[in-house]
């Protein structure tokens, strides 16, 4: 009986690996700069969605979505966002139902942080989240800030700079096709553990995203 | 000698009286809402910029900033930025040479607040301020979130809506051909004297706007 244990947890084991192993980067397209209706329109029609059409995003919209949100737009790798003193605080998570993943604006690409669907630490009792193919989750690191004024102060700063990406994300949406809705709750305890954050990094806000139903 | 100091005392009550009378609501012109270059154009030129021409912003652009900001864009008298549990909680007060006026989003009109030029309370040591002829100043309200969560909680919240605001602003200017920058820097304390805030009336970030030099 023991022997036929540890033969299944060797398999189980050998399998989970396997799987981890299987979510890899994935590697967004340039961006398509010339892309969207006009910005006067897209304030027009921005507004909140908790409907989605059951789809994954295209890659190029999935692409073209993190660009807009805090993608790099100048050769000094000055971002789509404004951040406080440019320390470019806020990180960008992406959930979708394969796994958790990074944003990296260098390489602009994602990057793998934990594998399987963890869209319901986000949804809590609000299923609805579960089904938007996608998920950001803005994290302010605000220790990048240094010691400048109190720690609330320092907080401030990244909760607001996360709202200029939310709204980089809303207008990306409502200018291109797609709808969101940004959103407080979450089981932030979890979702700090499942990304190993530190202390200081604070999710902020989270913002299902999808197309229209 | 007494005498003539009553008069010279009256007559600058008088004159100061007429001059606050001077400051008058400005109606603000409908919304273009066709304009502007694309969502990802706007996106790809959004930067911050310190210099500014030396020309008012026409009544056109000081209307359509306005309504980018944070006007109503459905009948149901939602905004062009979200805010969390729709409280509405962020208030854009506008600075120009003239004085200091409160957006009405309703009656998309600018309502006098204080006479006078007021942006070196915004400025401090930086004099670039005083030369943009605009200056937003976004304040949350955050006893609008009524007891939901931490008082903590309730100001990241506002803090998080100013940011959904500050980048409508980003990128109308990117978008309209206006020059901005995001500055949380500000004579705080005498801001909200002159305002006439309440203790959960939060000055987030000002925003000094023109054309670019």
């Amino acid at each position: 009986m023991r022997t036929i244990l540890c033969v299944l947890t060797i398999l189980w084991c050998g399998w989970a690996g396997v799987r981890a192993q299987s979510l890899r980067p994935i590697q967004l397209d340039a961006p398509d700069k010339s892309r969207g209706t006009a910005v006067m329109k897209a304030l027009s029609d921005r507004h909140s969605e908790r409907t989605f059409a059951d789809r994954m995003l295209s890659h190029k919209d999935l692409s073209d979505l993190l660009w807009a949100a805090n993608g790099i737009n100048r050769p000094d790798g000055k971002r789509t966002a404004a951040s406080a003193m440019n320390k470019q605080d806020v990180d960008v998570y992406v959930f979708t139902k394969e796994g958790a993943y990074l944003y990296d604006a260098k390489a602009h690409r994602l990057d793998p942080v934990a594998e399987g669907d963890h869209r319901p630490l986000i949804a809590g009792s609000q299923t609805f989240v579960n089904e938007a193919p996608v998920c950001l989750l803005l994290v302010t690191d605000y220790s990048r800030f240094g010691t400048s004024g109190s720690e609330e102060h320092r907080k401030l700063m990244g909760a607001f700079d996360a709202g200029l990406v939310s709204q980089n994300v809303a207008l990306f949406c409502s200018g291109c096709g797609l709808v969101n809705v940004p959103r407080a709750s979450m089981d932030t305890a979890a979702l700090k553990k499942l990304l190993k954050l530190s202390d200081t990094q604070l999710p902020v806000i989270n913002q299902p995203i999808g197309y229209p139903k």
